[in-house]
Formats: structure tokens, sequence, C-alpha cells
């Protein structure tokens, strides 16, 4: 492979457009100045955009679990009940912190490659009370979209708050923090947002408000009050990672030129060339639902017998393209297309084009150019 | 389109790899200094690898115009007797710049898309006595490459000077510079080398100091002995480009890494998936002939009555893609893909997916992900 012809394609990092590089490139600026809460300003007015919300947020320097670790740590105190809705690998990780910060957890397992089946939920929600509800909005580890909506219109009837754990979906999926009821909004740099990783974005609600406000956890770092005494002058309470800021300030600028529908939309339809690739190719997709598969992320089955990681190396190694492994129990079982963030029709050309290439050097019975054809036609709109 | 997501598949500027990029955007260092000393010392160690040749290189701060004004300026004197093989656009840009110095040019037209054929030079050698001979390594305009070996063995028997344009050729293709007695070796920064505009190299032959010294014509920031009398030190007689020097020297790291009998053989492999793609739909390439069709460039014409153009615009504005057009009199009527320096699998995926969409979209009948398929099987090694 030729140097620096890579394409990466997991589900984060994620491939940072070039003019939010070149952002990321200016000089550095302090961060007790006008200039910085300028920049923290315009930032935040326009997350909360894609956030849908009025709700203040809280952009952290620290990765995405340590986004979903601010969540609990100011909401969760020994003894509390918790209710997890797990449907893979990020809402078990959700769930564990809880347990780290001595939650009494109840775990719902929809199990992999499914999605929260919304009765299961108000079935639980009327037989106990919940302090906190956590759920994810997409769970990359299996290609699922979770129905926000649904759960929080079940949640928001109740005291309890809701989690939201929206750090692969929150910008490249449609979420309306407000009108749905989410307490608590996590995402991060690395994901939909285009950005390299090192910064959560953190939003909460009026109602968690009245929570962490009595929370007695330890916590200071991840201290949503400290963060909010700082935010009240745009300023953060620990050292921000300003050149991080810089770039996401120029991802908005991406992002809002775009259009957020336009965003939505072009995830959507690169999903639909993805799935329609992989059926036309004989394979299976590991959702085969279209009706909750992610816009982000597409995984897909490895066919034959064949270990996933062996046809992740040949894409590698000979095509330099990066696909993602199965995770947890799926280890070797599936392989992931990530198509989320700086993402668009030629990639998904290029992922088709050379997964097709890496079955047939395995020796897998492929039609070259099928999968490719499938992908082509839902781009020229021949099978909308 | 998505900002950001271009594809630029002209023959130059062409791409630049983002270590390079990199090394651009290290700190201006001056141009007096050991430090640019050394590093014009390495340049040219390497580009003599490039250029296959002991003679000295000169580099320039110029586009690649000037190297062949460079070449001209400082051995034609007026009434001097040029032969000029012209198959294109570059080859007449080679004459006409030798008649602004007052040369009698011989021009023999071969036509576009036809090489250079070695017996009608012959002839004109034998019958006539000339002081330079002007040829072009690599056509873009047509998609061709010149037997400047063959040429080189006919013109070295005379005492006339070879002069090549090798702008878009050195560095993708071979040249063997000693062996194939090329006098005067022009190339610029922005096509096989990876770089921005704003670079010529130009190498000369002891048999060519001969003319340069005894030349009086005028010159002074095109002056080859002026660029000698400071190369002694590694210096440079004007100002030179320091980042486009900083970006040479690790487009050159790049190139060693990779080893140049490997850059020319991906070249050539691009060209056969691009020539295999465009036959199997049914397409006509410009150069049917497979044996002097460029390993850099691929043109085709424009299929059903269709201005190339028209293809060109639904490329650049649906899918992010620039394909050049055509120049002078095949305006129109031919598109020309560029896989020339950073360029490599995916790209010829991303050019054909994109080509067969584009004609689809205006109307011309094509088989989708045919043209892909064939251009697979070439880089499987289905038709080697």
């Amino acid at each position: 492979m030729m140097q620096d012809k890579q394409y990466l394609m997991i589900p984060g990092p994620t491939p940072v457009p070039p003019v939010v590089m070149a952002a990321m490139s200016r000089p550095i600026i302090g961060h007790r100045t006008d200039e910085f809460a300028d920049m923290h300003r315009r930032i935040v007015e326009r997350l909360q955009v894609v956030f849908q919300t009025k709700n203040e947020i809280f952009v952290l320097t620290h990765s995405g679990t340590g986004g979903m670790e601010t969540a609990i740590a100011n909401t969760v105190e020994p003894g509390d009940k918790v209710l997890a809705l797990v449907t893979g690998n990020f809402g078990e990780r959700f769930a564990k912190i809880a347990r780290e910060y001595g939650a009494d957890v109840d775990e719902i397992q929809f199990g992999w490659g499914k999605c929260v089946d919304l009765k299961a939920v108000e079935e639980k929600l009327s037989a106990n009370s919940y302090k906190l509800v956590l759920s994810t909005q997409n769970e990359t580890s299996t290609g699922v979209t979770n129905d926000i909506a649904g759960i929080g219109a079940l949640v928001g009837r109740t005291p309890a708050l809701l989690l939201v754990d929206g750090v692969s979906g929150v910008g490249g999926i449609e979420i309306k923090m407000d009108q749905w009821s989410v307490d608590i909004l996590v995402t991060a740099s690395q994901k939909s947002m285009m950005l390299p990783p090192g910064l959560a974005m953190v939003a909460v609600s009026p109602k968690a408000w009245q929570i962490i406000e009595k929370n007695r956890s330890p916590r200071f770092y991840l201290s949503l009050p400290a963060a909010r005494k700082s935010y009240e002058k745009w300023n953060t309470a620990y050292t921000p990672g300003v050149s991080l800021f810089a770039g996401l300030d120029t991802a908005l600028d991406m992002m809002m030129a775009e259009g957020m529908d336009n965003v939505y939309a072009r995830h959507k339809l690169l999903a639909r060339a993805a799935r329609a690739a992989v059926r036309a190719l004989g394979l299976e997709l590991y959702v085969p639902e279209d009706s909750y598969a992610s816009p982000v992320i597409t995984a897909v089955k490895s066919p034959g017998g064949i270990n996933g990681d062996d046809i992740r190396k040949v894409l590698k190694n000979e095509f330099g393209v990066t696909f993602a492994g199965g995770q947890g129990i799926m280890k070797g079982k599936i392989f992931r297309i990530a198509h989320m963030g700086f993402s668009d029709k030629m990639d998904i050309m290029i992922a088709i084009s050379a997964l097709e290439m890496a079955l047939a050097r395995i020796g897998h019975p492929v039609e070259l150019g099928k999968g490719v054809k499938a992908a082509q036609q839902v781009f020229l709109g021949g099978n909308e």
C-alpha cells in the first residue's frame, strides 16, 4: 500500500476533514481570553441546534466514556435504582459505569442486533420506581439505532431521568433532546462530529439539574456544577482542549452549511446503499430489519465460515481500507463498515469495491461489481 | 457535495499526500543556511536516482513551462535549427518556446493520439543538421508516452542535443537520462512528483553544457550558468521556494521508501485497470494502442455525441470527482482521467464507479458495475 492512502471506516475515531485539521493547526490560544469565550459561545449555540435543545451543553475535555461517566457521576448515589436498556457493548458499558457508582441496576438485555422493545420498557417502568433510565442512541457494536423518541415518551411521564449515550450518533442521526424528553445527552468529538478524539459534549435538562445539585458522589474533574459555574462566562472549569474547540467550531460551520436535515439524509442514503450492496453480494446483514438499522454503521456477518478478521486483514493490507471487527460475543463473526461523519457516496464505492476484491482474494465466491452496482442504483435513485 | 470530499484527477496539479503537506507546514527556513544546503543536497541526490543520471539537477522556483523555457533559453540562439517532435498540445508548446527565441523550427506532427515514429525521426536526422531535438516524454493532452530510449539512441549519434519535456511523466514513468542520451530533462513538482505547483527540475548533460556556456540569448532568472554557480555550495541563484523544497524532500522519502520500480509498476497497473474498465463499458480509448498508452493518464472519447464537458460537470457536481477535459482540437470530444503521483487502486474505483453513474445520469446506456468489475479483475491479477 502507498503511504497515506488509507481509508478509515471504523466507528470512531473517524476521518477528519482537511478544513477542520487546518483549524486545529492554528496557533494555540489561551483559554481565559475573550477569543476563547466567543468561540465557546458560538460552539454551544450551534450544538444546541444539533441537539435540538435549549439546555446548557458542556464541552468537556475527555473522550466519550468520560462523558458517560460525567452523566453517571453527577446523578447516581449508592443504592439508586437504575434501569439500563442494553442492546450491545455500549449499553453494557453504560450499566457498568452506573454499578461502579453503586447503583442497583436493573438491566434489560434486548439481545445483540435487536433494538429496545418499548413494551418491555413500559412494563418495567409501571412495575418499578427508577431514578434513572440509561439508553444508547446508536449501538455501534451491532449497528442498531434505538427509538429515543419512544423511550423518552415513556420515561418522561415518570420522575426518572433519561440518560442517553449519543456518542456515535449525535451529528449523524437526528435527536430532539427537548421534544423527546432526554435529560442528559452525551456525545463525543470523534464520531459523527468529524473531529479527533478528546472532547465530550454533555447537555443537561432542568429536571436533571434537580438531581445533580443534590448528588454527593465523588466528582471533581467530572463535576457538572463546576462546569456550570464557569459556563456562565463562557469559560471552562479546567483547561479545555483549545485546538479541539477550534476544530469543533469549524466542524459545526460545515454542518450548518450543509444543513442538519441534509446531514441526516446523507447518512441514511449511505446506509441504504451499503445495505443494498451487502444484500446484492449475497451476504447477510447483522441487522436484517431496515427500520432500526443504523444510518452511520453497517454490520455484516462474515460469510462461509470465514473469520471476519481475515477479511479485514486483506482489506487493510492490500487496499488500505479499515473496517471494524466484531466486539465481545461477535468477535470474528461480523465486520462493521462505518459511514459516519466525514463520509459520502465515494466512501461507499471504496468500501464495497474493496470488500468484493477482498472476498475474491480469500476465495469466497463473489460476483465482482455486483455490490457496487446495487449501491450505485441507490445513489442514482433507482430503488428509492 | 460535502465540503472537502473532492477527488482531483487532472494531470496536474495533482493531490498532495498529507505527509508532504505537513512537511510544507513546518516553519520557514532561510535559504542561506546549512539546513537548506543539507536539504538541497539530499533532494538532488535522490532526484538523480529518479532521473537515473549523474548529471547536475537544478531545482528552480517556477512551474513546468518555466522549466521548458529554461531548457530553450540556455540553448537556442536566433536562426538555430531545431527539430520538434510533436504529439499534442505540450509538444506544440515546446516548439513555440523555441520559436520565441528565434529558432528555425522543423516540426514533425505525428498526429494527436499517436506517438513519435522513430523512422520519421531517423530520416529527418540523416537529411538535416539540427542543434536541438525537442520531445515530450508523456503527452498529457492525449495520453501518449513517447519512446525516449528510441529517440535518444538516434539523436545521441548526432551532434544535436536532445531536450525532453518530462513534466508530467518523471516520477511516474521510468526514464534513464544517461543511458538514453537525454541532454536536458525537465520536470515539475505538481504532477507525478506529488507536490503543489511551483518548482521545476532541470537536469543538464556535459554535452549540453558546451552549448549552454556559449549561449548569448537573454536569460537572467532562467540562467543555468547562474544556477550552476550557486549549486556548487548547494545554494540557489535566487530565492528558492523553501516550503516546496521541504515538501519535495518528503515526497522523495516516500518514493524511495516505495522503491522506484514499484512506483512505475503501480502507475502501469492503474493505467491497465482504467483501460480495462473503459473497454468493458463499451467506451472508446483515445489511444487504443496499449504499447504507447500513458501509464499516468487515460484519455477516453466521449460517447454517443455527448459533450465530454457535460459528463465532467455531473462528475464534479454530484460526486466531487474532477476529470480533465480535452485540450485544443479535442475540446469537448474527450475526457482524461489522471492516475498520476499520489494515486492508487481505490482512486481507479472512485473514477470508474463515478463515471458509470455520471453516464447513467446523463442517459447514456451503461451497465453499472461492469467497468468496476473489469478494473477489479486487473487488480486481482485475473487478466495479467
